[in-house]
């Protein structure tokens, strides 16, 4: 087995989909996980992932702060820290920080897909 | 896209393995995660999920709390809050909360398997 504290992954800058002020730092490489592989996200404050979609699936756990997702019609459902997210493969997705605090979550995907 | 809080999930004991004082909540059913599950535990102080081993990989995230784990030699080693954990296919692993603070954790598995 192995543990490390998620601060000792770099930290990299989001900025497909027109994202803003967001980073992400993948915990396992793709050559190490047999399934899946788990990523930590980071949101600031008026910061963005722009609405997206791919033919895999999201579990998100949102461990601080609070976000709104986004659907395809730009519509918006606020969650926080606590909550488990689902989202579908092939469903529009984004995500904007409208509040004061960053938001950061767990957000996992299938092996082989970024 | 779905949301809710995991409160609002049934919390259900876990007794195999000699496990103590230990709960899961499941957030998504096998039937509708196409490839992962995941799933959020609790370890109460002095409670333990005994060592085990399974032919999968988990991927884990410590929400709250410290926990040691445990290999199949009884050596120990500390996670706490903010940490990755990463346990390979059949490699045999265990936890227990020798603290005075109950240990929150997300444990992903592949789907079908338990």
């Amino acid at each position: 087995m192995k543990h490390f504290h998620y601060t000792k992954i770099d930290e990299k800058k989001v900025d497909a989909f027109g994202s803003k002020e967001t980073s992400i730092r993948v915990f396992i490489s793709e050559e190490e996980a047999p399934n899946f592989i788990m990523r930590r996200f980071e949101i600031k404050p008026q910061g963005q992932i722009g609405v997206h979609s791919h033919d895999w699936e999201h579990e998100i756990f949102i461990l601080s702060g609070e976000v709104d997702l986004i659907n395809e019609n730009g519509e918006k459902e606020k969650v926080s820290d606590g909550e488990f997210v689902y989202i579908p493969p092939n469903e529009p997705h984004g995500y904007i920080n409208e509040g004061n605090e960053t938001v950061a979550f767990i957000c996992m995907i299938p092996k082989q897909k970024k």
